[in-house]
């Protein structure tokens, strides 16, 4: 990298539900896209924004996190006020919530630990008017205390074949290990936080999708074991709504 | 009432983005007016819906309550699914949370003992994107100790003139009694809980304003108790956003 561009941390949280994913679209708005040409217009001569991870059509982030490179000319701009500039060029639904220069060679996904993802349940009759776009609706019983103690059985480094969504790419590797599977709250709201050094595609869609039928009683304990061991996509639940899944953090 | 009539208590939930408030409108749709009518296509012949408030355009409900008389012959329905048979028919920011069996006598408008509203701010240089029309963005810096000791001003029983919306009747009485204004939660995410026997025009809505001023240092304590005193409108600070307001709760 030439010494006349400088590197940028970004945070960004957006709204999914507009949008066909993170990423840039062949057909579909990427949110990428959008604050790509956000910095660019800003800041003439800066390099492709480059974020941390995918996202799915509809999901949503708190603290999804991007490089860029700015021309060390066009910053004219204070680093205080970098996010207020780009913001000011952004939809309301997408806002960059930190600005921070970092090392030349940081890069938001090669250098990513860990995330966490939370997922959202209304566990209720109705769904909630106010939260309805960020939250599944799972009306019936559920037992959350069945929903808790299998949580525990994802934590660990497992082959995550069968909790994997079928577009991965044969020769990845499905061997992840997950710090946090949590059900937390109170009925009828729940979160499941899900923490990880890395996700598979619909991965965290299918852990809450598959707890949500343990609580449903669908599942038990002892046939989830048997689902992570065999390593077969089609033995697991279902996958849960996009519109449920934030991602919340990526940790470095 | 005619003995072949059963009454109905009904916790109402919406998101008021799209709405000119709850109570039926001249131009534009009250929520009032699609209960209403979703009430009357499943239960031909039931009376008007009659709710405990009213709301401005914009304001959300959590915890909204009306009353609605139904023909006995019309119940087919058993109570436990009467939300249900109703949020059928309603648009999704919309949504009975509970209908149950009330006395011939109740009235959800002047049987209501109190309520509950909520004030949501948001003090980060960038709005929340996934919560952007739920809660008033409030940049810069806010004092939230300062907010909180005069919260406690508003408590107890007071003539709100100078806290109220000029649309007030002129014979009406502007002395409510407030039971709590407090200001909770952590920056950036800030909420004022505004609980007493009765609301003015404007009143939750001006509270919020006038603290978040006091939070900017543009009034102070002393000047509250003076406004409070004055009992004069064009003393009093900016009327917050509506979509920052929640009904909550409804006490009987």
């Amino acid at each position: 990298m030439p010494s006349d561009f400088q590197k940028f941390k970004l945070v960004i949280a957006f709204d999914g539900t507009a949008y066909q994913g993170w990423q840039m679209q062949k057909i579909g708005l990427g949110v990428q896209q959008l604050v790509d040409e956000a910095i660019k217009r800003r800041f003439p001569g800066a390099k492709r924004l480059v974020g941390s991870s995918r996202t799915d059509t509809g999901v949503h982030a708190r603290g999804m996190v991007a490089h860029v490179e700015i021309p060390e000319e066009g910053m004219r701009v204070p680093i205080r006020r970098m996010a207020l500039a780009i913001n000011s060029l952004l939809p309301h639904d997408i806002r960059v919530l930190q600005a921070s220069r970092v090392h030349a060679r940081f890069h938001a996904q090669f250098d990513a630990k860990g995330k966490q993802y939370r997922y959202y349940i209304r566990n209720h009759h109705a769904h909630d008017p106010l939260n309805r776009q960020q939250c599944w609706h799972v009306p019936g019983k559920l037992d959350v205390d069945a929903m808790k103690e299998a949580a525990k059985i994802f934590v660990g480094r497992h082959n995550f074949r069968s909790i994997a969504g079928t577009q991965n790419y044969e020769r990845e590797s499905y061997v992840r290990t997950l710090t946090k599977v949590a059900v937390q709250g109170r009925k009828p709201d729940l979160t499941i936080i899900i923490e990880g050094d890395g996700f598979l595609y619909k991965m965290c869609r299918n852990i809450a999708g598959t707890l949500v039928q343990i609580g449903q009683g669908k599942i038990d304990a002892a046939e989830l074991r048997d689902i992570l061991e065999k390593q077969d996509r089609t033995a697991a639940g279902m996958t849960a709504p996009a519109h449920g899944l934030v991602l919340w953090k990526v940790f470095y």
